[in-house]
């Protein structure tokens, strides 16, 4: 059983309906995405305030606090307490996190949005990033991913507005989670990742947004040698790949997709045999 | 002629050609979108790092400042200055700027991105702004609109990953920027209207993203009554749109659209008379 910290479980309505009228004149009930405000204090000193479809907080926070090395580990988690009547969470740790002054003096406002924020000096990490070798990602089982994907029930379908993330084991989908900011969503799924004491070196990591930088960053610091994308990618994104050795695959839809990085680790289909 | 700091003219090639393989094991040549850090800096002090596309980096600058309302008017700028060497833009005033540590302190990740960064109490500003009542956009108006987007030119188009805004003036686009990120082409756009020394009471914003809180407010800061999207909307963004009165219309692409708020300024075209 793996270690948790204390948890409250305050989802809210993913979605809310408003009427928009439409070029027929006529007014339409309109789903549309939740998003609300969500100041994180890390044992009371305050972090940062993220917007969020909060469908996932407690993963949210603790993602949010691994990916950006704020917290070395789940065990050093306390509790995680989500107070939507003061759209906070409050994370208490068992020890006190080495120089938070310091790594919050840096922020790098990253791309997928044009302007996230990474504290203290991920890319030097980077370095120290070793992806396995000894893993495969076969084409049937990648277009079994993408069928999973397809059918997965979503808020995007329903409102749109939201970008989703998926951890997947061959074709399997194992977590899905949405949330407005693209980044949210990767680190919703890191921090339940920790929660379920997942690994990253066998899993396949899946995004309906673009293949930035700090999308491929946060993949490789999640241990995950497989990205996967229906979208495109940026330049940064595809040197940091390249640079790490990470396989990934773009414009991927129905038998559609574009390899672009780390080929050793992917087998295509044999041709079938001529007649 | 409106007044001009120096300027350097530092644009970067928006596309690069890398190898992807396809799914028939072949080799084609993919064009993606450029991304550069690009490090601010006012009057010395760094502010922040921003990735961006490089398409039009002294535009960027000036409208970062404005935006985050770290510069109030373009004439206090003497000179912008962007360096690719060094991957920075140096800014610097003729005045100081006012309780800069003060106004750095508060951050707000938003949405848009998840995690974007806005300085100082922006919601707060939204209160003074005072959209005008005395303009209207017609249904034809807008359909020309969207068709001159529709038909213009994009990065967008070649390489995907990037997000696309224009302003326009009825059906004409006065301008039109893609970056990396969505805030930065909502940003580049600011400080070109500064330059250019443009209004935004008689103008249309749209944007190929979605409407979340801080486009809604970005448009409102720059004084322009409609908003108009091609994809959907969040709960903030539609909050924030009720509130300050912007016309904003989404879902918006061929002869369709969702008008969400601020009807009084919409005209629908009248319905062709009975043959």
């Amino acid at each position: 059983m793996p270690y948790r910290p204390q948890l409250t479980d305050a989802a809210r309505p993913a979605t809310i309906t408003i009427a928009a009228i439409n070029e027929c004149g006529e007014a339409v009930p309109t789903q549309i995405a939740g998003e609300h405000p969500l100041t994180l204090y890390l044992d009371k000193r305050e972090i940062v305030t993220l917007m969020t479809l909060g469908a996932a907080p407690e993963a949210l926070a603790i993602g949010y606090l691994r990916n950006q090395r704020l917290v070395s580990r789940l065990e050093d988690i306390a509790a995680v307490q989500v107070d939507w009547e003061t759209d906070s969470v409050a994370v208490t740790t068992h020890v006190q996190v080495d120089d938070l002054d310091g790594r919050m003096e840096k922020r790098t406002v990253t791309t997928g949005c044009g302007q996230g924020t990474m504290f203290g000096n991920l890319m030097d990490e980077l370095d120290k990033v070793r992806l396995p070798e000894d893993t495969c990602l076969d084409e049937d089982t990648l277009y079994g991913l993408l069928d999973s994907v397809r059918r997965h029930e979503s808020i995007y379908k329903q409102a749109g507005a939201v970008h989703g993330c998926a951890l997947a084991q061959g074709a399997d989908i194992l977590m899905f989670i949405e949330d407005i900011g693209r980044h949210n969503a990767v680190d919703a799924i890191a921090g339940r990742m920790w929660l379920d004491g997942l690994e990253g070196g066998d899993k396949v990591f899946y995004t309906t947004g673009r293949l930035t930088s700090e999308m491929v960053i946060k993949t490789a610091q999640m241990g995950i040698p497989f990205l996967v994308s229906r979208s495109g990618l940026t330049q940064m994104g595809y040197d940091i790949a390249k640079k790490i050795g990470i396989t990934m695959i773009g414009r991927s839809q129905g038998k559609h997709y574009l390899l672009f990085t780390g080929h050793q680790r992917f087998r295509k289909a044999a041709a079938p045999a001529p007649a």
